[in-house]
């Protein structure tokens, strides 16, 4: 039986806007011990699978300076303090890329990394969504609104061109559905 | 059109043997200058959805201190300086579950964090595979096998009983191929 581990003592090392970093002795359920455990500890994300009338997906297109490439991805984005998944979500489609309304359910919540990282990514299908405003993204956000037909988007996971896993996992869950 | 974003300057603040953190200095297409950007640099990973001869998937179950639960999710590890992302699965799956042999495929080169993490996860699927020996789990990995038949592995997904997001990819891309 694998069993939770229990926290020994734990120190804050870093704060930034974006995430803290934190170090853990933990104690095994066999009495050895486990330090340092390096956890970062960041805001819950929210992304979402738009779909228009049309059925086409609206997906936004930016770079990404950790990866050193050009994504295409779902719109996403972190929680701000107390607000709701979907809430974020509904924000976040809408600054990226404008779109908003339709008819949303929640597909399922995940841990992109979750050897390391202290936060969930909560996905959404959203239907009918449509065009309500300009984007308004971010200070520092350059982002690129891309409508991509449903019938083209598994070819295009399948050539590796949308690279993120939540983003790969939402798009199958979604597909799922839609299908 | 979405450009590259160059760097101007890079700071190493912080290392550990599990990843680095550094931050950055980006110049925007616009000449606006984001900074500090924190990037999390970790050796990339491999994961591997083993398929028995009976159609059982070959899981592992362990603690996670990062997000505090107990994890059901396929074989994974970060590669070892050097090491091939296939020779990283195949060492990853035998070390953990003692399975091996079998027929190997790539599946896709993902990113679990792309707005933090600058590694990717390789994604392998594996028919056939056979226990060759007794797991020999790393120090401080107290790791349990489950079989799992293939035909409850999306009950488990949407149940929200498999939680990594390169996890939940990796199933159903491979369902995909299987099915």
């Amino acid at each position: 039986m694998v069993d939770r581990w229990r926290k020994l003592s734990s120190q804050r090392l870093l704060e930034t806007p974006y995430f803290n970093l934190r170090s853990d002795a933990l104690q095994l359920p066999d009495s050895a011990v486990k330090a340092p455990y390096y956890i970062i500890e960041r805001a819950d994300a929210a992304m979402v699978f738009p779909l228009t009338p049309s059925q086409e997906v609206v997906m936004v297109r930016q770079y990404r300076p950790a990866i050193e490439q050009v994504e295409l991805g779902l719109p996403a984005g972190l929680l701000e303090p107390g607000e709701e998944p979907a809430a974020a979500a509904r924000r976040e489609l809408l600054e990226e890329s404008g779109y908003g309304g339709g008819e949303w359910e929640r597909l399922l919540k995940l841990s992109s990394s979750p050897g390391l990282k202290a936060n969930w990514i909560h996905l959404f299908l959203a239907r009918d969504t449509q065009r309500l405003a300009d984007p308004s993204p971010d200070e520092h956000e350059r982002i690129e609104v891309e409508l991509v037909p449903i019938d083209s988007l598994m070819d295009k996971v399948l050539a590796g061109e949308i690279v993120s896993s939540s983003g790969v996992a939402a798009i199958l869950l979604a597909l799922r559905k839609v299908f």
